[in-house]
Formats: C-alpha cells, structure tokens, sequence
C-alpha cells in the first residue's frame, strides 16, 4: 500500500528530467493549464467508463485520474499526504455525525 | 498513510446506511449516474482550483475528488488495490523506459 | 446567423458516411460513450482556455464544444430546435422575473 | 431562429443589473473561475445525460449548457458571432475535404 507515496517520489524526480524522455517532465513543461485540463478530462473518462464501459477500463482510467491528480499536486507545490490529512480531518468530523445519528 | 483503506472501509460500510443519515448513503440512492457525475464536477473544480484558487482550495477540491472517485469504486465493486495495482504496473514499465532513457 | 442550422444538416448527412472519409461518421462509428466524453472534454479545454488562454484559442474551443454537443443531440435524434424551444422557455418565465424585479 | 442572438442581448444586459435579482449578473459578481466551472460542469450533466437519461433531461441540460457558455464567452467580451464565424469557416474547409472523399 505504498503505491501513492512511491508515485509521489517518481512524479517528483521526473519533474527535472528530459521532457522528451518523460511523460511527466513532458506536462510540466507544457506548463500547469495543460496539467489541469488533463485532471478534468480524465474523470470525464472515469465517469463515463463507469457508466458504459468493463472494469478493466474503469480501472485504467481511475489511475489515469490518480496518476495526473498526483502530477497536478506536484506542479502546485502540494504534498498528498495535504490531502489525506483534509480526507482525515473530514472523516473525523462526519465520522461523529454518522455515529450521532445511527445510534438514534 | 492508512488513509485511504480506511475510508474505503468506511464507504463500503455506509452503502448500507440509512440514506437521511450519511452522505455516502445518499449518493448510492440516488444511483451511478449522480456519483460519475460528481466525479467529473469535483475534477472540473479541482482543474480551476488549480489556476485560479488558493492553496486551501485545491487541497479541499482534490480531497472532494479523491472521496468521490471512492465512492464511484465502491458502487462498481472495484477495490481501490485494482487501481493502486494498475498504477504499480504501469510504473514499473514506464520505470524502465526511464532508466532506459535516462541511461543514454 | 444560420450557421448552426446548416451544421445540423450537415452532421445529419455526414452520419451515413464513410467513417475513413468523415470525422462524423467516425463519432458515430465509435458509439455515443464517445462523443458524450468528447462533450465532456471540450467543456474542459474551454472552461480552461477562458482562464488561462487567448482569445482565439477559447473561440476555438468553443466552436468545438457546439459542433461536439451537436454531433451528440444529432446521435440522440435530438433536434436543435428542441434546445433553442426550452432556452425560450426558460427566458420567457425568467424574462416575467427579471422585469418583475427590475421593476421594484 | 433568433434564439440566440436574443439570448446574447439579454445576457449583456443583464450583466449590469443586481445580483440579487438576476442569475447572470450574479455569475459575473462571482467571477470568471466560477463560470468557466458551471460550462465544464453543465457539459458533464449533459454527457451523462446523453447516456442514462430521459430525452428531457438531455434536452434541459443541453440548454443550461448553451446557457452558461455564453455567459462565459460574454464575459469574456467575445461576440457568439465568432465561435460561428470559426464554425463556418472550418465547415468550408472540411466540406471540401468531404466532397473530395466522397468522390472517390
């Protein structure tokens, strides 16, 4: 389960490579709009593999999400472990709520 | 870093729950075509957080991103190990081609 | 002004073509999971073109967000009509809105 | 056949007017990022519309749609005129290209 973080590492050293021998060197260097597109366009593609297509394409297209998510953090600068504290922190809350009112 | 295998566990939990009292709930009931499209939205946001928002509200959109795709997984029966798995394997072959590359 | 009339001819010809000769055909060929996901995208990079772009590049974008939502209401055997009668519609009832408020 | 051309008056009219009492002017009070969100999130309604819903939820989706990019193109001072003017002009060159392969 250390896929994320491995991913981050990755995403982080590929930033500096040759963008014609890396796909993520590639995005930073077609700058952040094309980065943020790709975010967008991705999970209109997860949405609708989700709703017409196999599993099999479901899960490329969730890890295309993941994978250009991750790439977009990177450019802004934003560890994930950001997000996963913001998911943690939420849950605590709505954690609270759900146990309040399924004990009614 | 558990983060995210407990909030699957959480989401596969709450799919049961009465749908007044856990958002999860609410987003099964109203079906797949609500939760693929809030998928595609919060990316859409997430895309403009990106460029125009602050920091907080990046973090705040992918977090709202990250739950959503979760929760799209869920409802299709794909653990998110399918998807950290797809990602693993496309690693470790797009890993060579960098080192292949970066070797020249 | 009759530009989008003369579109929705033409997409409904092109359906009947030969895919290798028309990109029409082509969509169709692909099947409507495709086009509904070519909607989806051209929002994406017109949305971020007004953003972060320059003005021809939004024009063009959303020359291809109208062309792509048309091929699709055409696959759907929509007629543009349909959506320019509920655009009035909905003017007409928030028209009595807009004046009965302006008249305050 | 004049829908849209009175729909472009009507929205840069409505661009001066109170927010409160008007759902354009309020689109402009609350800034460009969160107009260019509405087209990328009405265009993912639409999508998934075309795929899973009633023919009239696609028809009033397809509206909002039109509705929310001309208001961004308004905002963004770009006359509807000239995403025509672009569609026309590639219709032209395409029609060329169809005749030609039609041809054959």
């Amino acid at each position: 389960m250390d896929t994320l973080p491995r991913l981050e590492r990755i995403i982080a050293e590929r930033r500096k490579a040759d963008p014609q021998a890396s796909y993520v060197a590639q995005l930073h260097a077609r700058g952040l709009p094309v980065i943020a597109r790709k975010v967008g366009e991705e999970a209109v593609e997860t949405a609708i593999a989700a709703l017409t297509g196999e599993r099999e394409e479901l899960v490329g297209e969730a890890a295309d999400l993941i994978f250009h998510l991750m790439v977009l953090l990177s450019a802004k600068d934003i560890p994930l472990d950001a997000v996963l504290a913001e998911l943690d922190r939420r849950e605590g809350v709505s954690g609270l709520d759900e146990k309040a009112s399924r004990s009614e």
